[in-house]
């Protein structure tokens, strides 16, 4: 089984150690029994803390996203850091360089590939070109809700969303810019490709595990 | 003067070698006169064919992109051996290769960089990397339409055009499939950095010699 | 077993699908038996078209033989693509990253290496390099014949064929420029290190099959 | 005139953009003036962020060292943005993309290299490649002193050291762990290739300048 | 088990070929066993020579040494081609390539990796990445003597050293030159992250074999 | 003028710092009035010292052709650190490198490409690829010689000679295997070029200014 794990920035900001070492229990387990993985990192609040020092120092929009797109680099190198020999020992920079490390047979981690694009993008684009069973999209909250839950406090969790639903969903919210799910680059290839995608909650590892044996949990994205 | 010129892959597909010819005198002409230039060239009906093979021997989408990507280059390659010694003699295939050639000072030829995104994408994320004055976005009619002109004979062009409407034509057409000028990735990198962009006839390599000397023709976008 | 497989480009030319499905499943099924396969891939008819247009916008022979190689590479990333999980996913593009393709233990796909040689003298330098048992030469023809058989009705198949023999039939042919055996440099390392060789009708992929077999077919180099 | 220049991580921490600006301001000035400039930023205070996680991971001394070393790359990556088209737009991680960039004729921007060796190392080897005229080592204190100026209101700045008192300064005070001025590698570069250097406060940017203009400021470093 | 063995370059310069085929033997036997290798070369005479003539052309002290990483990197892959298939058929050029070949799982062979460090330092330098149970330092004497065995005939070998008297004894004996041992890098690597280290006579490839089985030979290095 | 330089492996076997100097002096002379340079630099009896024992450690044609390359690429590297600034400072190790070093507009040093081919034909491949004006074959003797100068004493210089004359000249000589002049290779690549090609004795290198001057000296190679 194929699967591609997107992990929310913010784990590796607030030092969350204890749930690192969790995701890196759980991958080495399931990878000993056959699964092939993607770790794909979000940047967090040290990719927003270059970003601003960036556009004060007159950067433009491209070239800030670059050093988000670094520090999701390094957050990607502390999991293969931790996941030690079972990863394969360097980050990809582009897509050549993901089909070469996923060759290896080994644990691929990566951030981001390209200003413009989230890395919510590159793990339906990495998942797309190795043909993942599955993508987890492990965010900071518990899945996707039928309106913005950090804003509404009724704001219901959605077990299941179509692709066309979700597509509304973030046009709907583009101008929020806080609660970012997916971006247009993800949802076409989700579309063309019809990839399996949970959207779980990231701070509970275990989520992961649930996903992998058939448990429902968090938001299951639909293709009619 | 930083220009970003997307050359459609029509241009390579029918062996328009007089036209290829009109642009490699243009820019060489102009190259000298201190304008710098990144030329994205579009993949054509090579790309189809490759494309089309590949669907027939069960090819996934992303594998069926890398595989019209590869042909994008092919194309930037004939235009760099034609440039000569004012190109930078490599085809780059990622962002910091791009950066690595635009720093030498030379004319930089290339086609796609990831499966996903389409050329004019591309020309977007260069043009806003190197701080770019103009995209030229040379394409196969003679600028944007209110209806696809294609189909409807009455279509008129629009001298000008602002970004969301644009984006709204874009959207409503994307079942047409046939009627690419744009996607959702060129268009936001433009809404977020003011990229200056005509859209040109390219099939008249005069055309861009009219943009740089602020001539009207074809279609401008306006933010507004 | 090593083996290293030339596939003459015209079997890309033609949307010859079902073809390259079966030196896929050829491919996938002997690998899975332990065989270790290096594919080059030639240029066919897209190579010359694209060198066609290169040498009308007055471009070197050299560089038009880099248009060429990179068509080559592209039909093998088609294979590549085709062959699925058990290729190296990266076409390698000089004899350095052939070797670490090889090292992957997966099957390498690739095209032509550099300007002024064929794909056949590619083969035969790969074939040294990885120590490869056999190479099997797969062409548009049934083997070498005693007259060039486009030519002549009554030419003759020859089952076994000298080095030496081989040597001479192309430097008497070479004028002729469209039967295309092999080059001067394929012969000088055949020679040197006497690597087994079989010419085959490449259009019936049940021939690999044979030769692996040890079944007679073709035409085989026999070193005195 | 040659001139390396090593900014202590802590410019970065801190957020200090208006004394990176400045820094951009001079260098920017003087390129144009026809000096030339490799810059080599440390990691600071995000730099030990990661290091902390990753000791926390368990992550060995070694790949501790990489994160650091790919946070100092950011910084770099920041510096060079900042710099703009001066910039070579690419951060070197090994010796020799570091000589492929100073090929280019641009401000070189990288951070560290090699685990086990700081960037004040790094910084010489460079000089000693490059053939540097000068190295310039902004530090966060005045310059070298006769005692750790951070434990000892007494300590006295000293306006010249012998390669030799320096050698032994560093020494002794290996065991402090905090005050980190240069290492090993650093002095047997020095002395075998007896490079200028100046030890000044980096967070007065004004002091490149009067070491470019032969001002006394600092503390130089004398072989004898 | 995962052992780095450093070969001094004087095993190349002497054409010693049964004793370079006794340790591919070795190692071959061990790693069909389960066993994980990095060898790192040393330069020896070659690599003396070119340094010779690069200073005699007025070449800095940074480029000589590049001259003789490279004789080291021919003598790995001299080492490489002997091993034949076991082996990683590249050799790496800087930590991220070291680490890449060492994800293969097969056995990595490498020379210097930068101007200023011995290969005694690199051989350390990997041993921490790839987390090496044991390094084998291979010189062209029995082990660590009390005096420099060259010039005094009562020399001591001394079974085991403590680092801090590896240390002192390298400090002390710096002027020599000829009796090089280790160095301060290498030394700082093994002080953080106390690595078992045996030297032993490299001309006697059994005592590799000797070392593995826990036989006592040459010189232990102890941390207490 | 762009020129190809071929440098006869033997000016580094003998330790010929002199002459060595004479080129770089008489290179950077030209280069400062405006010649582009490539220089190709054979490997010599270091080369053939590693293909010695490669031969006896039972290594194979193709990787002791790999041995013979690295080191010629190191004779390569010392004539880059000796040009110093003039030269970009890498080795291409094959063709798309070789194009990306031209670029920059600097003197470009190499050695060999691959395995089976000289670095005669390198020099060939590689001014075909630039547009050179002419390749000046810097050898051991004074040029082409009728009948071979080393075993006859009656041999006559040729100071003109037929590409046609000199192909046949290279075929009746190839069981000498001593003499080697050119491969077919580069025969093939001449012929279809129409290249420029003088045949000198590298051992007094005021004969590059004489040929690069239009005085006569060596042979030359006419295309009737």
């Amino acid at each position: 089984m194929k699967v591609v794990v997107k992990l929310t920035g913010k784990l590796f900001d607030l030092g969350n150690v204890d749930i690192l070492k969790s995701y890196c229990r759980i991958i080495r387990d399931r990878f000993l029994r056959g699964y092939r993985f993607a770790i794909v990192c979000g940047g967090g609040s040290t990719a927003r803390h270059y970003i601003g020092m960036a556009r004060k120092l007159g950067v433009s929009e491209g070239w800030s996203d670059l050093l988000g797109i670094n520090i999701s680099r390094v957050n990607a190198l502390l999991m293969n850091a931790a996941l030690g020999d079972i990863a394969y020992s360097y980050i990809p920079k582009n897509v050549d360089e993901v089909l070469t490390a996923w060759s290896s047979g080994k644990v691929v981690t990566l951030g981001g590939l390209q200003p413009g694009q989230s890395t919510n993008a590159v793990a339906m684009v990495i998942a797309e070109l190795v043909g993942a069973d599955l993508v987890v999209n492990a965010t900071d909250v518990d899945g996707v809700y039928d309106k913005d839950p950090k804003k509404y406090s009724d704001a219901r969790l959605l077990p299941k969303i179509t692709i066309n639903e979700l597509k509304n969903l973030i046009s709907s919210r583009s101008e929020a810019g806080t609660y970012e799910l997916f971006d247009q680059l993800a949802i076409s290839i989700a579309e063309r490709s019809k990839i399996k995608i949970y959207f779980v909650n990231g701070f509970k590892p275990e989520n992961i595990e649930k996903v992998l044996d058939g448990v429902n949990v968090g938001t299951e994205v639909i293709y009619t």
